[in-house]
């Protein structure tokens, strides 16, 4: 009987740990880690401020909890996209497009992900994923120089370009105050994913798009 | 002799302030903001620590200062550069180059200006001088396109691609925790050059370089 009881209650905390990550996603999604407030995000899980303390240290481990999940799964669609049938240069044109495209598509969540001002903790955390990034990149540009369609030229070196070519070259266009992320229109968005994918294949190939 | 008086003391206090500053600089260049603490900038500067709260607010607003002096410097240095005689593309090439170069150069100092975790006051300036050297860019870039050495295109999108690509790719070799900063020699500083040079000339241009 003791033991089904404490069954339940890690039941509970599990239930109300995945509530309390939920609901701070979807704080973050709308507004931005500025405005994911503890109390906010009590109310909208249904649990006490002090319940998220008893399941994160602080606001920033909880920040930095929903930062890497929400990150991974962006490093996991560049990894997948770089990892179908194709070209590399080819895999590598779609991995941007798409890392583009969906970021264009959760634009706040994007936003908080690749340029809002943060803490220190989790901007350690983003120099970390871009290194990530960059790795996926990196392999591909040199299955592309093995194949022969990306001249010979040091990958390490040209994939942080990409990553730091479409990171920056969405942060105007996320930019909440910048005023600009609501006015984009679906024709703004594919010409401003196609220059950013044409410069990056330019840059590594060096032959016009 | 009470206006004389006065006069001294403003004096004093400029003389203060100036030494404040030319302190944090010192401690920022040698070991990141991070590492630059109130009590040991005080020590170097020779005043009370109560003294730099008479003249900045916090410790933020110290360093917001040194931000904006250091990098205010580093976009005029592009400006002056793009402004130089010659065509577009070898004008942006040179800037590009001279940032990547200054920055090897002073690698702390550049690493705590272009990616030093700091709080979100400070990385919010660092969003708006990526702005300022985005604009500098995209003016060259028009300028290029005008002139036939650029093939038409989104010049303020291309201008935040070179943003990024140099800015992330001097990530690595400037950070000191990957500690790779004072391993490099020169000819590896020379081939990083070049090779974020020829990624972003490339990614303008489309013409092998």
């Amino acid at each position: 009987m003791a033991y089904r009881e404490t069954e339940k209650m890690r039941q509970r905390k599990a239930e109300a740990r995945r509530r309390i990550v939920e609901c701070t996603y979807e704080c973050v999604a709308e507004g931005g880690f500025r405005s994911a407030r503890i109390t906010r995000i009590a109310g909208l899980a249904g649990v006490a401020t002090g319940t998220i303390y008893r399941h994160f240290e602080s606001r920033e481990d909880l920040f930095a909890e929903i930062f890497r999940t929400a990150t991974q799964k962006e490093v996991d669609k560049v990894a997948e996209a770089l990892d179908t049938p194709g070209d590399a240069t080819t895999r590598l044109e779609n991995a941007l497009r798409q890392f583009a495209e969906r970021a264009l598509r959760g634009p706040m969540m994007a936003w908080s992900l690749i340029a809002e001002p943060v803490d220190p903790k989790l901007e350690e955390e983003r120099l970390v994923y871009r290194r990530a990034y960059a790795e996926h990149f990196e392999r591909a540009i040199r299955e592309g120089i093995a194949e022969g369609c990306i001249p010979d030229h040091d990958a390490r070196q040209s994939s942080t370009c990409l990553v730091g070519a479409i990171a920056e070259s969405l942060v105007g266009p996320l930019s909440p105050t910048l005023a600009s992320q609501n006015s984009l229109t679906e024709t703004d968005k594919n010409r401003l994913v196609d220059s950013i994918v044409r410069f990056c294949v330019q840059g590594l190939t060096g032959s016009r798009r």
